[in-house]
Formats: C-alpha cells, structure tokens, sequence
C-alpha cells in the first residue's frame, strides 16, 4: 500500500500523469471496516502473492462494511500526527481528513518499509501523487481498515510568513524531498525513491538553487539572445515555443555535489551535503539552442574560441545573476542535444526547475543548465560569473583555502562515471534468502554505460548487474541506466555491497574518495559502498 | 655521450632528421688519445657543466693527438662486442668499424646511464641517429678517447634465413626496441627512451603487428572505398595525395594491451606482455577520411546505425585480413581528425607503421588504425573481423575463458585515462637531493590531459605536476602530454612513487589494477607504481 509498486510490471511507468497539491485526493472518506485486520494471512502471502491479497482483503474488508455501522472517531491535529513517525511511537498517516495508525501495515507494504514510513507523521498524497498504481479502489479501502481519527476542521496547511525574507516567494515544495538547504532551496530525493521509475518525477527532481527562485511573469518574459557575429533575438514564449521546432530528449542532470557527504567523511569540504541524490532524470522539450542559434545568424562554426553564455533571472543581493557557458561547439552541435526547455515530463517547467525557460546541457555538469534563463549570449570568453570562474573546479587533494587558484582548473563541463546503490540502505539489516541490489550509473558527455560491476564482499569478487534503462544513439546516452543484481546472502552475514560502473569509453569509477578529495568537494564519484546485515 | 641529451634544451627536437641504417654513419673513424681520460673532472662538471667540459676535453683532446702516435688496437667480432653488456663485463659500443669501452663513462652520460646501457654490446649509430645532440664533432672525439679495438673486416650485419618462413620479409628493426614478439613482430620502445620527446622517433614507436608485414608496391597500391549510399573508389598512391588537401595531426596511439604485464602479476592472462610503452606519438600527415567520404558520396549523416570498416593488406594463412571498424559519425566528423595516413614524423610511412597507407584514428584504441590499408567500406555492421568482434574488449573481472560472452561487450574505441612513470625506474637507487619524476599521461577521445597528480608515499599525499605539451583545440587532445615532478628525497628512503592522471571530463584512474582486472588484459590503467631506495 502507500508507495505500493506494481507487481506485474518491474518498473513503474512514467509519471505524466503527475499532479500537485493534495486537494483531488482528499474525497471518498468514508466508513471502513475492522483495523489491523489479517496481517498474518497477507505476510504470508507478500511479494507475488501481493495483488491476491489485495484481492482477498477487499473480499473481506466489503464482507465488514455491511455487518457494522460506521464508528465514531477521535479528532486530532496536523500537528499531533507529526509525533507518530516511527514503529516505536506508532506509524501515522493522512489521507484526505483521515487519521490513520498503519505501523502493523508498515512491514507488508509491497513497495517496501522504507517507502512507507518517509510519509510518516504527515500526508500520502504527495506520494501516492507520484505512483499512479495507488489510485485504484482497492488500496483505499485497505488503508480505511487503520483508520484511527479524523483531523480537526480547523486544520489548514501553514502558510509562510512572507515578510522581508527574500525566499519567501519560493513554491512549495514536495515532503518527500530530503533538505540540504532551505535558503537558497537545495533537496534531493531519497534513496529509496531515487530509482523507483526510470524518469524521476518532477515533484521529487533535485533542486539546486543558489538564490531565491525568481518569481516570472510568463506574459512579460524575454529571452535575449545576442553577441557578435549575429543579430541580437528578443524571444517571448510564444515565439520560442512556435518559432523552433520543439525537441525532446530525455537527460540526467547531476550536480557537480553529488556524494559529497562521503568525501566530507575523509576531511570536511565547503558544500551542501548531498547523500547520492543529487541525480534525476527527465523527458525535456524545447527549442535546440543551436536552432535558435542558427537563427539568429551565428554559424556552424567558428574559428578560435568562442562559448555561449547563459545569465539566469535569480539575482544575489548585488543584483548579478547566476551565470554559466559551455563551449560554442556542444551549443551549436547538432549530436550534443542542448534545449533551451519548456517542458520537463510533459509538463511546464516547475518554478524550483527554472520556470518560463531553462537550459538543458546533456551530458555535463548542471550547474551549465542555466534555470530561468534571461540571457543567452556568444562570447569569446567564458561566462564571468563566480560559478564559471571560481567554483565547479576540481582540484590535487594537496590545495586548500590558502594556495587554491582557480586560474589553474578548467570549469567542470562533462561529468566523469558515476553510480550509487540505491537499495539496500546502509545500516540496513536484510532478510537471508536473495538480496536485491538496485542503483544508478550514469556517464558524461554522452558515454553510454556500459556495464556495472557489483560486490558483496567489499571488492574481492565482482558480478555484472543487469542494466535497464533507453537504447540512446552512439555517443548520446545523456540518461542513465537502471541496475539490478540478485544475489543469495546467508543468514547473519555482514556485507559490503559495492558498486562501480563502465562508460563506452572503459572509463571506471576511482576505488576510493580520498585521492580524489578536493576542498569543494565535487566530482565524489569513487566506488559507492554500502555496508548491510543479513538478518538470522 | 652516446645519447647525450641537450642540455640547454629541455626536450629533444621532432625526430625529423632520422636516418635508418648505420652506413652513414660509419665515416670518421680514426685515432683517438688516451683511455679513460678525466673521468672525474668530467663528474664534477656533470648536468648545466656538461657543455664546458666537453669543450675541455676537446681541447686536451687536440693536444693529445699532436703528441702521441696513433696506436694500432686489437680485433674483434660483433659477437666478441655482444659479451660487453654490463659494467660486471665492461660495456663495450661499435661505432663504424671501432670498439670502445664506455664502461667509465656510463655514469657521467649527460642524458642518463641508463641510456648508454640500451646500445651495450652493440652499435652506437641506431640510438645517435635519434638524437641529433651527438652529430657534433667534440662527441666523437670524446668517444675516441675510450677506443679498445677494432672491428674485424669481414664483419657484416647477419642476413636473415629467408627460407619458408613467413616473417622473412618482415623489415630490419631498430635495436633500442624492447620486443614482446618476434613473429609477428611486437615491440615498444624502453621507458628509459619512451618520454624523451614529445614524438616518438619512428624508429622507437611501438610496433603491434598481428601478421607478417606485406611487402606493398607502391606504384601498382590502390585503396578501394566503397559501400551503399557511395560511388566505388579505387585510388592510386599519387591519388591519394593529390586529389585531397593534406592534412597533419599530432596524435597518440596506444595498444589496449599497454600496461599488462601489471595485469598479469594480478592474475594471468592471454596476451603479449606489455610494459608501460605500448604508446607513442607522432605528427601524422594523410588525407582526411572524411574528405574521401564525401568525395564518394557519402553524406554528413546517415540515419541509423552506420560504420566504416577497415581492411588491412596484412593476411593470416586462411586469407582473412586483419580488419576493423569505427563507426560513421566518428569517420566523418570534420572534429575527429581520422586520416588515411601516408606520412609519420614527415617521413613516408616505415613498412613497420603500414607503408604505404595507414588509418590513424585519433582518441581511440590503436586496433583501430588499420595499417597497410587496402578497403574502407561504409557498412550497417561493425567489421566482421575477429579483431573487432571477438578481442579488444572489456569484461567483468569474473568472466573467464569459460564464460566469456564477447557479443555482451562493446569493442573498445576511445580508451579511458591513462599515465605512467618513465623515470625513475622501477627498483632503482636514486641518489639524494632532488629527484626528477617524469611520465606520459595521456587520454581517448580528444579529452585533454588537464592534472598528473604525483605521490612518493604511496598515495596517501599528492601533488600536482608540471605538464608540457600541445595546446590543443578543445574536445581534440588527440597527444600525450608529458609530465615532471622535482621533489627533494631524504638519503635511505623507501619511496613509493605513483602518477594518476585527470582527463577533461574529470575522469581518473582507479586505485588498483585487481577490480578492473580482465581475461585478455586490456583497458590496465590503474595508477602506475614504482618502488625505488633513495642512496645513502
């Protein structure tokens, strides 16, 4: 139940049908039979026996509704529901105006225990927004057997205090999403949701923002395009969307963060600390930078050295917006696929993802995807913003704060190979019997990966997992693959689970994190290593 | 001496001035004074003095000449010359027609013991015909000062048995080379000579022949193109050369072999066993394929999957050539660089190299820089040679020779990261003050080297080291960058010395060789270890 998974399909299907807010959600209350009913009889019949018992349940459950009359029920606030969030104060959850205890549900759940209890203490819409196979008849009435209260009348979702904080305009935001930052907004999605569907919902896409998220009038918007060699464009929405011809590609973004809490643990760094979530994917749409390019005269190519500028409409205190470029060969290639975006999962853009229009630079680091993009501008030299110049750099373990010089790094643009295990969790103790090991893997500048090679024993022995993930052309795999390893574990086994992946060009993940630390604490993309227990 | 290096110049000029064979020269020859002269005024004139006292020694030279006689030396044959192989047994040179015994001089080479020891026992003219630094008068004065006989008359370079064996055609081969292979002929060049200069001397490039070398005429060669979409071509050597702009490039070219001997030490396996110097550089000079693409009628794109096949004149005893492929968009990107070679360091292609028409492929694996190039065939396949379809690929560690499935593995095209120590070598006693850590590094795919990070301690602190090199276009390091790192080391040290490289995409080399450890040895770029003692 909650973030049930489809048991008939391994994957879950793309979240197009997506909605925000929790409104649509809340009808349908109503009587439900006895609580905590046949757990035993549905533990045993968990996994492929799921939907049976689902099926059985909803038999019983209907059986209950016309021999009982409807009960009366304690009303509580949000607020009291918020202290029920694990086992050991009792698993609470709402769904519309309903209260529910479902801490004895916690462990049939078919998607997992772990899913379940990241809407503890708070509502399920959000995320049963995102897995459409909750929207069936049959998993509200199951849920209607844990019903324990309803939720006072009064209660309304808390409104921000808007005074003078300049963040105060931020949209809302999804729960789910693990907080690095509030102010600016920087989240990423749990592990255990990372890999759950191939694109990543757009509600639970990271968000790296480094300032307040601009608040655009989509009638009044203007994207300039200028620089010399071509004739300066001033492009409304409308003309950007009718003018081009729309393109999608569907991209994994990464920031350049991503696991930097590991290469904290080796010696602090200056960042967020991002777990392995700093990582989504998306179907984008939007018009080709190159076509708009092209347009607006700037050639095929260029002699010399020349970049493309993007500035965003997020401004600092100083008035200077977020800045970044790429060079003008990917801009104006027609293989490297850079969009300036409208869309992202079919829909347009979120406001957190860069709202009227963004960049999309596949393939590279996506402090390049330049999110509510004002300036689109040719330029011999590379963007002059802070994040161009002097961050986004890798740097020897042996610079600090006292010697770095950022003259001598080039600015990051295409990410090395990177993957992470997203299941089991570290810390986790697993049943004995077969372990499925499930991650991410995913390469820059278009290399496909190639393979994943998975231990349980620290690195000793390898076994190739199972990939999943789009067919792309030759040298534009700009979105990740999906793993998988099954692997029998005996009972009481400590195990370290491991994981590195192969790119088209044999490039491999480094063994550890500690030769490739560097003050800022980018490019963490040593082996990803997860230590678990298998339970007796 | 012998291959003194420029000590003004901190790198050898191009290799253009080579000349094979040793007939030219053999002139000059004649008396010379006194034996093993001032060696230790000579020491302590040693590194920037070196240039002083060869003017020294040229003077005394000069009187001596005036005083004494010429004296009348002993005879010998080469294979008496041949028993002078280390100082144990005094390390006995020919140059022309005389025998010297350098024995004394080993140690004050202004270039390095090391390099004098590679011509031990044998001729001197193969190393000073690479390194023009020895084409002055005042060397072969020196030289003469430590004359001990003559060469017998009717000495004369061996010829091979050219019965029935099918590497009897195969061409002479320079001495310096350190073969892996005799038939067919395998060889790099010595770590000692390999970073010497920027390009490789032709004479010194790493040979990987997979058969005899055919003996081409070039005045009957023609190269066919063809394939669906195209005009058929058959163009003559003079063609080639005329009908398409000439078009050079500076690229490096590796075995994916390179490095295995590390990965054998893991755990065996099948391959030649190559040391660090299955790579070499040189200034290439051909038509572009591209051009001969689009002169057949093959378009910019192609839709769908598309390549282009190589086919060597080289035949194994059924007839198949050796072949390869890479795919279209690679062959006709006009940012690639790919070349029907006819030119290597200005000279016209060595038999060796693929006389008289090579592929160089820049970025990628050597395998695919088909030599003796007979056919370009546009295909919807891949080559269906075995060299393309069933070798140079990467596996999981666990694959064996059981199990090894070669249609789940792309073929190697860009190679990942790569470096290597040259200097110093591997078990060496390096005196104490400054020590002098030079290397290659070097990267597939145009990724332009941008960080060697260098450790003495294993790998526990590192730091950055100086690169020289090409600047080259961006996406088009298609050449080694060669590296140096000057740090002091304390009298009775264990060092362990380790390079890793950084590319333009930020990726790095793993920790060890173990984890990418595979059944055919290929794709070894762990970072590179060399364990020396530092003298008391």
């Amino acid at each position: 139940m909650l973030l049930l998974r489809a048991v008939v399909g391994r994957r879950l299907p793309p979240l197009t049908q997506l909605r925000r807010g929790s409104s649509r959600f809340a009808a349908g209350a109503a009587a439900g039979g006895g609580r905590r009913g046949a757990a035993p009889v549905l533990a045993a019949l968990l996994g492929l026996g799921a939907v049976l018992a689902y099926g059985e349940r909803r038999r019983r459950s209907a059986q209950a509704a016309k021999a009982t009359p409807a009960p009366r029920y304690p009303v509580y606030t949000r607020e009291e529901v918020r202290r029920h969030r694990s086992p050991g104060d009792r698993v609470w959850v709402t769904h519309g105006t309903e209260v529910f205890d479902v801490t004895d549900f916690v462990e049939l759940h078919p998607g997992g225990a772990d899913k379940v209890l990241l809407a503890a203490g708070g509502a399920l819409e959000p995320f049963w927004a995102l897995y459409a196979v909750h929207s069936q008849p049959h998993v509200l009435e199951l849920l209607r057997e844990y019903k324990v209260g309803e939720l006072s009348p009064e209660e309304a979702p808390p409104s921000p205090d808007a005074a003078q904080d300049p963040f105060a305009g931020d949209p809302p935001r999804h729960p789910g999403l693990r907080v690095n930052s509030l102010k600016p907004f920087n989240a990423e999605p749990p592990a255990e949701l990372l890999t759950e569907s191939f694109l990543t919902p757009n509600e639970l896409f990271f968000t790296r923002n480094h300032l307040p998220v601009p608040a655009v009038d989509p009638g009044s918007y203007r994207l300039r395009v200028e620089g010399p060699g071509g004739r300066a464009l001033s492009l409304s929405l409308p003309e950007l969307r009718s003018r081009f011809p729309k393109h999608e590609v569907t991209a994994t973004l990464q920031c350049a963060g991503n696991r930097r809490a590991e290469m904290s643990r080796v010696r602090p760094v200056k960042g967020l600390p991002w777990d392995i979530g700093a990582i989504s994917t998306a179907r984008w749409g939007g018009a080709r930078l190159r076509d708009v390019l092209l347009h607006a005269g700037f050639g095929e190519r260029r002699d010399g050295e020349w970049h493309v500028c993007f500035e965003g409409l997020d401004e600092d205190v100083g008035g200077a917006p977020y800045g970044a470029s790429i060079p003008y060969g990917r801009a104006v290639s027609p293989d490297a696929d850079v969009l300036l975006a409208y869309e992202m999962n079919g829909e347009e853009l979120p406001r957190d993802h860069g709202f009227p229009v963004r960049v999309v630079v596949p393939g590279v680091v996506g402090a390049r995807s330049v999110k509510w993009l004002r300036r689109v501008a040719v330029s011999p030299a590379e963007s002059p913003s802070h994040w161009q110049q002097n961050d986004y750099k890798g740097f020897c373990p042996s610079v600090d704060w006292d010697t770095v010089d950022y003259r001598t790094a080039p600015a990051i643009q295409e990410l090395p190979v990177q993957s992470a295990i997203t299941q089991p969790r570290p810390g986790a103790a697993v049943p004995p019997g077969e372990l499925a090991v499930k991650g991410y893997a995913w390469s820059g500048g278009g290399r496909r990966v190639v393979r994943v090679d998975v231990s349980l024993d620290g690195g000793r022995t390898w076994r190739a997992a199972e990939l999943a993930g789009e067919r792309p052309a030759p040298g534009r795999a700009w979105a990740w693959v999906l793993w998988e390893l099954r692997a029998p574990v005996a009972a009481g086994a400590e195990l370290e689970i491991v994981c590195k992946a192969v790119d088209a060009s044999y490039n491999v993940q480094p063994d550890t994190v500690g030769p490739i630390w560097n003050l800022r604490g980018v490019l963490s993309n040593a082996w990803h290593r997860v230590r678990v227990t298998v339970a007796r």
